[in-house]
């Protein structure tokens, strides 16, 4: 089939470098500089105009969500019936609600495949980003069979996985497993960077826990913004338990500090594995 | 040298791998299971009593921070005159207070080797885990200068470079950069723990966020209790950029979130590269 890849960053180069071995993959990106590089690692076939044309199967956008939302109705008013388009954002519920009632909604399946790093642009994609990884479709319902079957055969040429769930209950979910995640790093980032001298003392801890706050600006202000009420919930869900934490340090009882890392430890059994 | 290492878990396991071809390494810990592993591991060359011997040369206390606290003084009794005595707690105020007017405190060098990992026990050792990293030596003017060297000879010999610092510099930044950390793990643990299905949705970055949540509820409770002023001082500064990353999302300015991960992405070209 024929792949138009709207967004040359991490997930777009990484989607065009696990598919050009077995489809046509043609891209897109509105820096001229990202379609350059895309180019030069051989990501895509070629480079060509956003306008969908009659001989491309699936459009995927690979751009941040606020601008999934904006562009995905403009492309479906503009794409011919037997198109697929699939997005690849980390909120679902704004985007389907943008295009819920459109003409051509049956067209679209709303995709998002959990994988990333910490790093964007064209340099960061990998080959094997999404390798045994999954990809949660959500509201297929809303999408023609077909169509999802083309998206589900794209994502299982890149080597993930399919689960199928509700935008509302996607987005709650991703609050707490990814949103939750990133503002924690970024407010302990500014939390400790006032302070010099912190690099001399600090391990292998301190940079895993705060790696997600070199993610990129762009991809997510516009993600903490779609999710914002999932998100503030989450983050006074975890400020209650920090909370807590910090009342058991300062009553000064070590074996009620020892019982709240027991629990930690037991919910670590089973999730995090990844 | 002859070196006894007390407490033969992750820390002091990890010695013995590092100093059995170049010294005579002897051991000893509580719990006879981790004294078996120990020799099985080929951790130790012997296990003996922990009474202080005439041909020892350096004590390592490998042991939680409060039970430092408690058996420093008493191994400081005992010991004969020539022999150093060093700990490895992630805390210095309280253990350097403790025998700050010990008859012998001039044979204790309180050294903080900054390594690790969220396991825990004699099975979690591993003979490079010191390599490249750095040991901080806290209060040295109050040891013997043959003591000092002494201990840095072990930490070298072990891969470490030395750092030294103050008793209260030491716990101040080690509360930002490891303690506030793993409370913010443990918090996050519980906060994702009692989702349903949230394995089913994250991916690397939770795994990532959450690690240190495994850490031994031994070892991080006593670390807690012993340096809680500056970790609920650590807790209350991150707090606060964490209710400014909510606000900025609560007011849907996205622009204003962008800046703030700006700010956070600056401090990572910075800090966090170990």
């Amino acid at each position: 089939m024929t792949i138009l890849i709207v967004g040359l960053g991490l997930i777009g180069g990484s989607m065009g470098l696990a598919l050009r071995d077995r489809h046509r993959v043609i891209g897109y990106d509105s820096r001229p500089e990202h379609a350059r590089r895309a180019v030069e690692r051989g990501m895509v076939h070629a480079i060509v105009s956003p306008e969908p044309t009659r001989d491309i199967d699936v459009i995927a956008l690979c751009i941040p969500v606020d601008a999934i939302r904006r562009e995905l109705p403009v492309i479906l008013d503009r794409i011919s019936p037997h198109v697929t388009v699939i997005d690849t954002g980390s909120t679902k519920r704004r985007i389907c609600d943008a295009v819920r009632h459109h003409a051509k909604r049956n067209r679209f399946v709303a995709c998002h495949p959990i994988a990333g790093t910490e790093f964007s642009g064209p340099d960061a994609a990998e080959q094997r980003l999404f390798q045994d990884r999954v990809c949660l479709v959500v509201e297929s319902e809303l999408s023609d069979i077909g169509a999802v079957e083309m998206a589900e055969e794209v994502w299982k040429d890149c080597g993930m996985s399919i689960e199928r769930m509700p935008a509302g209950e996607h987005d709650r979910s991703l609050a707490l497993a990814s949103h939750l995640p990133h503002a924690i790093a970024f407010a302990l980032a500014q939390t400790v960077g006032g302070h010099d001298g912190i690099d001399r003392v600090s391990g292998s801890g301190l940079a895993g826990a705060i790696r997600l706050a070199r993610s990129s600006p762009h991809t997510w202000s516009a993600i903490l913004s779609e999710n914002s009420i999932g998100i503030v919930e989450a983050i006074d869900a975890f400020t209650q338990h920090l909370a807590e934490m910090k009342r058991r340090i300062q009553s000064g009882d070590s074996q009620s500090i020892a019982e709240f890392i027991q629990d930690s430890n037991f919910i670590m059994q089973t999730i995090g594995r990844s």
